[in-house]
């Protein structure tokens, strides 16, 4: 270890500059406008939690969290998720508002990092969870609200993958017979791992009609045209159950328009293990990773002591502005630069000027060493320098 | 210790409801708005610092910062304060866009408690930087921005008032003749304790004269006038420059036409050791502390690579829904309360309503435990339950 020089920012850390600040305010702005229009309230939970409480139930990886001890000697952690703090929120302060609860945010969210992997170490997301309604139809709320918030923001030809994870569950408790062996599984599905997940089948030394069937599920991909196929797959009710919410989910979304930019994909696995049914991923060409994803995760209020069935999802600010691309420059500004004896005269002028809504920079000529360079940051210089035009005031 | 309940939020932290949070973010705005029509850049800076460098920059005392240590064997603190972190961004990220800079901010900041004590251990804070003017105008700009920011939040009555920590330092070495003795004098002022600072004069056993000249600070409050007697009291070329720094600065005020808020103290000391100029605070009768406060701090930038001098000021926003009082309740919102065979119905309803800008809950009244508890929290909710009126569709 060696002492930071003063410029050093911690692994991970950023600075958000002007433009792109800029930008990820107004794409934040109009996704929370949408949240809102749905009758999603924004709230907001402390960057520190206990870790034995919201730390552990985020079921982020022990290593990839952010600790520190308070005083009374308990783990603290910065917050790794939103979905445990909103379960806690809904829990205890908002435990007398009845179910169904429709809440927003947009918060940082911290993962540690063990080497530097151009990955940020904190970032934000805005997002929703809708908690206490089970029905298909508050899974479709998930995927239309997710797309119209996705349009409003300004993006196009974006991809959501939709699963189950209560399907895969089934499925792999039917074939290979254990949690152990299904946990293995969908760590290669969840690293997108094909040739992993082939080889990981192989070692298993399952009959020919198992293996065939669970390398089936990475062509189950498409429309509801694959749910009769994925029904063969299952003999259990679990299963079956699963692929029938699938089908009412894909009717929701018929109804509500908005199957554009849908894809059923039965093999898709998700960072947390929280989940419990309709699953979901966002994609973008431009990203080389999920802009965000979410589900339905049925037992995690109980662990906080108000039990509901809830659903919700996230997406990562950073990774919003750089689909959407074009991060626009900041519109140069307006300056009146001014020598001491026509400072009121500028004041004055300024204060027209904001009134209008037009940006004003007021700037005292004494107090600019180069005044070249600073002009070339401005769009327009109005200079109030020396004797007004019409004499002395 | 004692493992914490799964309700429990750690000590300090805050849980952030709709109704506030919503009146927050409005005033939030607002504030930040005003800072944009004047020429300041919203950025953002990153939650963990080194301690080594804005830690020890910020000049919190130790025991309030919350420090974890990172894979490296470094030190990290959740950031204390935004002015060492902005004066890193303006050394590193920053360091070739030409003073003066102009930035705001809207971050949390995070100060350790021991016991609680009804204070939060995280707030939100909003602000501005000006860096690389050392005109008494750019200190104006502070007091004038800070009034109309102020103003456009909807507050009034507020009080602000204005010091300088150059003509307290001058003034103190010039009598009591040590730096360790002048700091017994600054912490007193600093906790506003009269008798305190009092008792700390007579424990020095000066001439009469010189207990005299201290004895009479607490009296230098109010309009211009007072900076005769100031300037009286100090004989040193740096006494005598602070106070003609604050005759300039009043005369800027008065030209922005924004005294009537203002009052002269010249007994003020704020928190920060790194102020080295004039400095201000702010009142508001409904709160039990500051609502914020500013000032100028020249050898700040030093520190990190790029010299220059500065001002700035932030404002609490916890504190300042809290003096804007009204807390406005969120307008109830309408509810569709949709069957399933009219989902599609309530989907078209839902939609065009939304692009009216009004705000809509869509809910399938299979998701509802108790119906009448629902309703209660609603404006208005329309029932599309059963067939529809024109008959089935």
């Amino acid at each position: 270890m060696s002492e930071p020089f003063m410029f050093e920012k911690p692994l991970g850390m950023r600075d958000v500059l002007p433009n792109l600040h800029s930008m990820q305010r107004k794409l934040g702005d109009r996704v929370l406008q949408e949240f809102r229009l749905w009758g999603y309230e924004q709230v907001q939970t402390p960057t520190l939690e206990y870790y034995e409480t919201v730390g552990k139930a985020s079921a982020i990886s022990d290593k990839q969290l952010f600790k520190l001890i308070d005083f009374h000697g308990n783990t603290l952690v910065l917050r790794p998720d939103m979905t445990a703090p909103i379960a806690r929120l809904v829990s205890s302060s908002m435990k007398d508002i009845p179910y169904p609860l429709r809440l927003s945010y947009c918060s940082s969210l911290y993962r540690a990092l063990q080497t530097e992997g151009g990955r940020p170490a904190e970032f934000a997301q805005v997002g929703v969870e809708l908690v206490g309604d089970h029905t298909a139809s508050a899974d479709g709320e998930m995927l239309l609200l997710l797309n119209r918030a996705l349009i409003q923001a300004g993006l196009d030809h974006f991809q959501v993958a939709v699963g189950h994870i209560g399907f895969l569950n089934a499925l792999f408790l039917e074939i290979v017979g254990t949690e152990e062996r299904a946990e293995l599984l969908r760590r290669q599905l969840y690293e997108k791992n094909d040739v992993g997940f082939k080889e990981q089948v192989k070692a298993f030394g399952l009959s020919s009609i198992d293996e065939k069937k669970l390398l089936k599920l990475s062509r189950l991909r498409g429309n509801e045209a694959i749910l009769a196929e994925a029904e063969q797959l299952t003999e259990s009710a679990e299963g079956k159950q699963a692929v029938a919410e699938l089908r009412d989910l894909w009717q929701g979304l018929k109804e509500g328009g908005l199957t554009r930019y849908m894809k059923l994909d039965l093999s898709l696995v998700l960072h947390m293990s929280y989940y419990t049914g309709c699953i979901f991923e966002v994609y973008h060409d431009r990203l080389p990773r999920p802009l965000g994803g979410g589900g339905r995760y049925d037992h995690l209020l109980a662990k906080f002591g108000r039990p509901g069935p809830a659903t919700g999802f996230g997406l990562r600010l950073d990774l919003l502005a750089e689909a959407v691309g074009k991060l626009e420059v900041q519109p140069k500004k307006r300056c009146l630069l001014y020598s001491r004896e026509r400072r009121q005269e500028a004041y004055r002028k300024a204060t027209a000027l904001r009134e209008k809504g037009m940006q004003v920079v007021l700037q005292d000529v004494a107090g600019v060493d180069d005044i070249d360079k600073m002009s070339a940051s401005y769009e327009e210089i109005v200079y109030l320098i020396g004797k007004t035009e019409e004499g002395k005031r």
